[in-house]
């Protein structure tokens, strides 16, 4: 079987990650696409770079060994702490250049980004954003209660929207036109977050801005699949229902099964 | 040595069984501990019994190796899931019925109880309760936002108030005269819960319980220390600053050291 034949693999800390699988399907309708939830092990916004390395490394070998041919690492996290250091045989992608790069083409010179306080705390996006015009204003904060909001299902209530403005009101303060939303929760709280920064921010969500760098960089290496029956595996460290719940809202089915995996 | 002068083990998904320790500390003064705290992998309340009860043996086994001679499952959701499995060569006591039997103790015939979603369901408070006396009626409702407020620090907070009130109402409703505080994080919420029940309601948190139950079987053992330098260890599976803040406040000191260790 030739490798393009193989599927794509996606990595997440839980259910977030299905956004980029999302937009992947749409760019890329032939392509299998073998995904890996770390369920047992998430949050990874809220642990240090030392373990969220080592999870990350152990993620994709897992992908590795089960034959993908390119992998994603869709958890922003897992993207800002770990890429600069990982090592791999096969072509793997993160999410914080892609998102940047669409930040700094959609900016008039004031950029916020939101995510888990480990993204934050590593400064990836300020860098990669910077690295690309040195002239923007890169505002960042720390929203750790969002993803927990979406996981509890409150994606458009009252208490969300309070907590977000709060998180929010310094970033407008600075007078922000783009927002990055980074972490792959966020996109599920959009309609909250619209009403929190007003009709005229710019918001950035980097799912689709992946997609594309996916299948630019599959077309290159002529590893693009000419196949007619794609096919979709959900690996899980954990399993529970609130996964799958979610995850048939995002990808709008409503039959999915998962496999449950031991990744150390 | 003998073994009366070895640590008890104390073991939470992170740093809620301190309180725990501190009751542990006030009722035992003269014992050392030996804490762990698996940050790594916390939180435990969303995941299922499978992966709590997987942690829950390796953790179990670690501080068996540590040599402790007795371990405490501070945390309610591996004593909710996992105790019932548990097989060890030394004693070890979880937190759900010596809270069940203070709240029996307490209450006038209706019992609350708030906790994680996975203690509330493994329904494990109200079998406990029952069987110590099967006419109390017992009401459940898990509070998975309750653990990230106090992790984000906004344990007095408007924004935390409204989100326990929501959380609450039904139980108040039923006219509840006791609460059990069913996680290591909730006591540290006490201010904010007593505004939403109101001075009526007797609120149960299982620490002090704990430590009375752990001293008298330790006494019938023989296993009490009479050293006169107690030594506290504290153990991490991921290191971070905000574990040490959170535990500098509960145990009310400010120069706490942590050392990282790999519980696979």
């Amino acid at each position: 079987m030739a490798p393009s034949a193989n599927p794509i693999g996606v990595f997440d800390s839980g259910v977030g990650g299905l956004t980029v699988v999302a937009a992947l399907e749409r760019r890329l309708p032939k392509e299998s696409i073998l995904y890996l939830g770390d369920t047992a092990r998430l949050p990874y916004g809220s642990k240090s770079a030392t373990t969220v390395r080592r999870y990350t490394r152990r993620n994709l070998e897992f992908l590795r060994k089960r034959g993908v041919k390119a992998a994603v690492i869709a958890c922003n996290t897992a993207s800002a702490l770990a890429l600069s250091d990982l090592e791999s045989p096969m072509p793997f992608f993160g999410v914080i250049e892609p998102g940047a790069a669409e930040a700094v083409r959609s900016t008039r010179g004031k950029i916020g980004v939101i995510a888990t306080a480990s993204t934050i705390g590593s400064d990836a996006y300020a860098r990669a954003i910077h690295a690309l015009d040195s002239e923007v204003e890169v505002s960042s904060t720390a929203c750790p209660l969002l993803v927990p909001l979406v996981e509890e299902g409150w994606h458009d209530d009252p208490v969300t929207a309070e907590i977000a403005r709060r998180y929010l009101e310094p970033l407008l303060a600075k007078g922000i036109d783009t927002l990055v939303l980074g972490c792959t929760h966020y996109p599920l709280l959009k309609t909250t977050l619209r009403q929190v920064v007003g009709e005229e921010v710019t918001m950035i969500d980097s799912a689709e801005t992946v997609a594309a760098k996916v299948a630019a960089e599959l077309a290159r290496l002529d590893l693009l699949s000419s196949g007619d029956n794609p096919e979709f595996h959900f690996c899980l460290t954990d399993v529970n229902n609130r996964f799958r719940h979610l995850a048939e809202t995002i990808l709008d089915c409503d039959d999915l099964t998962t496999e449950w995996v031991d990744v150390l």
